[in-house]
């Protein structure tokens, strides 16, 4: 199969080479050429711009950073969705609003180019390992069709329409930012009445409050580990997104407003550059803890 | 090792018969002597009085319903505490309030009975096949002397001195109604955006946000089943624990306050016999969805 990808940052570089390594002819192209040209060594053929990377393609993956930045490579004065034949598939892999996932399909719709909204979960790690969670909107026969890109990926699965890989992936972050909150809360209790946090933690792993978060995170509150993976002032956005979502869809989202509030607060006293697990540090410092 | 077991009830008497099972010599007994009367086909033996089953006890478990029902066994006019010999260990393995717990403790002490709190999470299928969570506060002499009995309920952690144990229980339960809140927020504002719950939830497995809420109480939203396990009104009474005891403790839990009103809201809104994922209903109603 012809794949393009276009943009090879954190997640696109691991994800090209995965896919040369699965045997796939892949183009790529990136804003600053130079970050893709390693990609050469895996067989990449790395275009100067965007409309010669996808001009042969079937599959063209896109993991540009925004929506806005998607919409002026596609639809721009060298628009690329003009240079894709017919018949070609934009697989969106990024995190944008599912508005603008949306908006994609129906423009790329009218020049006879289908499209996936796909964003992952799982990070840089899961890009090099193959183990993202990758959430896709769109037409049934085109997940499909798009099944030997995901394989080299991860694990996809079909929620819905158009749109609804990205509200997934809001509803993904909602609940990682919830959740993390419920830990930190509980575990800045217990060190407060007398307990020792690391032991609640092991006394509460396998019972109905254990999950990912607080393996992982929880663990990063008993190590005062606040080293970035996702920042706090991401977490912030990915919340602004969720309300801003459920406002255009007339969906009131009380429990995801208070956290809004929260994750605001918790910036304002200057943790915009911590992990997200800092909330803990927002909490504790309420409480005059460390 | 000679074993008393006082409130044979849902909890009680599985893990009385547990403790047969493992070849203890188990005293039992319970205010409705009729409930505790099958537990003798398994050996145990069903004492007409509290203080007649811990006069011989090495250890006493108490599955007594509450803070005031276990100060008026022990310590009432025919109090078991003055039956038992010095030494004697009490194991309070019900949910109470730390605060009950530390005062049990405190007031067993003077007369040479030592005091373990070690609430379980797991119902009675944890009871009966013994897997429950146990969460351990008190000494740690006391802890390994205990190792016997817990090993035939299920796994133990000592999480710090007296109290530690129901503070853990309470830690658990704001974490499980958090991240309840935070699956059924973001399960409804996918479907309300046209996405599948069922495959939303599939697709977000494995990733940041699992959880055994996921799985299990995301499950029951999914099938719309709300058959209690974990009662509506039972959740509120946790959460509104933890904030009786933030309050005596010092601290500070905005989150907790949060969901203290949503699930006061939903028993106002008829919901308090639910199952506690039943918070689903609350928020889907307040957007018009089923």
């Amino acid at each position: 199969m012809n794949l393009a990808l276009l943009g090879t940052g954190f997640m696109g570089f691991p994800m090209a080479r995965r896919l040369c390594e699965a045997g796939h002819t892949v183009s790529v192209w990136n804003r600053t050429r130079e970050k893709a040209l390693p990609l050469q060594a895996f067989g990449a053929r790395v275009h100067e711009t965007a409309a010669g990377a996808v001009a042969q393609a079937d599959i063209v993956i896109s993991l540009l950073e925004s929506g806005p930045i998607v919409e002026s490579v596609l639809f721009g004065d060298a628009g690329a969705a003009r240079a894709m034949r017919a018949g070609t598939l934009v697989v969106d892999m990024a995190s944008i609003k599912p508005r603008e996932a949306r908006d994609h399909a129906a423009r790329l719709g009218t020049l006879g180019v289908s499209h996936l909204d796909a964003p992952v979960s799982g990070g840089t790690v899961g890009a090099e390992q193959g183990t993202l969670v990758i959430m896709v909107g769109g037409k049934a026969a085109d997940f499909e069709r798009s099944a030997p890109v995901f394989r080299a990926f991860g694990r996809a699965t079909h929620v819905g329409p158009h749109g609804s890989g990205q509200l997934t992936k809001l509803a993904n972050q909602m609940i990682v930012g919830i959740t993390i909150g419920a830990v930190a809360e509980a575990l800045l209790l217990c060190e407060k009445g007398g307990a020792h946090m690391d032991k609640v933690k092991e006394a509460i792993t396998g019972g109905f409050a254990d999950s990912r978060i607080l393996q992982l995170h929880g663990q990063r509150m008993i190590d005062r580990d606040f080293t970035p993976r996702g920042r706090m002032s991401v977490q912030l956005k990915d919340l602004r997104n969720v309300l801003a979502t459920a406002e255009e869809i007339g969906f009131s989202a009380p429990i995801t407003q208070r956290f809004e509030q929260l994750y605001a607060e918790a910036v304002d006293h200057g943790l915009a550059d911590l992990d997200h697990s800092g909330l803990f540090v927002e909490i504790a410092s309420r409480n005059g803890m460390q």
